[in-house]
């Protein structure tokens, strides 16, 4: 997703900033998350045990929505609003954490929990990073 | 906007919740001050000053969208997701106190701000008196 | 939803457009077909017979998906976006037509399938109408 | 983002369909250009001459929305919702179109609107091909 950070760097303000590529490394893992809980959530829904993947559709469809709120927040260069961003990071790493335990409970059986479950851990990590390096 | 406790009040849970009518009121707040924001951002951008009013824009963009995300979390009632629950309600509270701070600077110049200041106040309330239902 | 027309009068190109209100009619109307698909997806989870409503589950996302960018395209009032807004429109009515067709099958079973199918029937015509009133 | 196809290839409906790779294109394209439109729309607002770049952000912001639900649907693949996915994707690709030519005034000057334009390009023709291949 070379197209996250080509768009970051013709930014007016030239963020000359250090952490630019662990800002890119987390819209990509909050696009990737959001996309895969999206996905898990339709396949989990296909599955002949629907009924007992209830919880695994619910914390996939929540996560989705919460990533995609992230994607849009953190892509905003534009002034500062860094309560809100560090908010949106803690619940958005909090999602993917939910739906990470939530999806590895059926990773054996479903090969989209075990892909989604990943992708929520990357997400989680890059959301964890992100609030690191930027206090 | 009836149709809220009209939908919660159908789900088969059959949520005989004391706190249903604050779930409604929240999502019913987060909606308007969702709505009011795409609104004030688009008029901020029509103004003659609109140079300085980048920030109102961005804050309300961010407000925007983190609205919409906890409309959909709070509408589900299926299993429990108790934390992203709460983190996205502080997440949605923090957002709407950052805007409405920044629309209030403008209010006495541009009404769109101060309609919107308001709506970003009740939803910041709305999410502050949810929270404390929901423990 | 007052708040709706309310924004859209403090616009500074001062709409006063003879369809103003047909357009808030319209993104009240697909607010509460969002909300209302939201939940009558997440009401169809929870249901014993949830296996025999994976097409209600996914109509209903799909609708509400759609739905939601209704409400931001047509909110936005700044520069002209015809051929998008008419384009967005026609898959806002298919959609609800879709999702209403697919809901009334369970609406005598399911009263989040009624509810919500008239949600979708209200959205259908509000998008005709507005579609008719901006040629 | 190779993990849209690795999610797509774990559906339970194992879709053994040669249009399979288009629809992965296409989603990433969505994706990429929903990204790459919020960008250009946050970088617009930062410009010193941000008040000749109103359509160009209001474009932006349109084609982002639009993109963002196109997405989500072409991502589902539990039961059948052809006439939705179709009106949905005749919308992304006139919301590309548009927010193409009108970034396309602007590539000369600002490297942002270069950048974005070719990913609404790029998602214009992903939409045609998969609108081609289903038919």
């Amino acid at each position: 997703m070379s197209h996250i950070i080509s768009m970051l760097k013709t930014h007016p303000n030239k963020p000359n900033d250090p952490d630019l590529q662990k800002l890119a490394d987390c819209i990509a893992a909050c696009f990737e998350c959001a996309q895969s809980c999206t996905a898990c959530a339709d396949a989990c829904l296909a599955e002949d045990m629907v009924a007992e993947l209830r919880l695994c559709i619910r914390t996939n469809l929540d996560c989705a929505d919460i990533c995609n709120a992230t994607v849009n927040v953190l892509t905003r260069q534009t002034g500062q609003n860094p309560s809100a961003v560090k908010a949106m990071l803690e619940a958005c790493r909090t999602a993917c954490q939910q739906c990470a335990t939530e999806c590895e409970k059926h990773a054996g059986m479903h090969e989209h929990c075990q892909v989604c479950a990943e992708a929520c851990r990357r997400c989680e990590k890059a959301c964890a990073l992100l609030l690191a390096a930027i206090g």
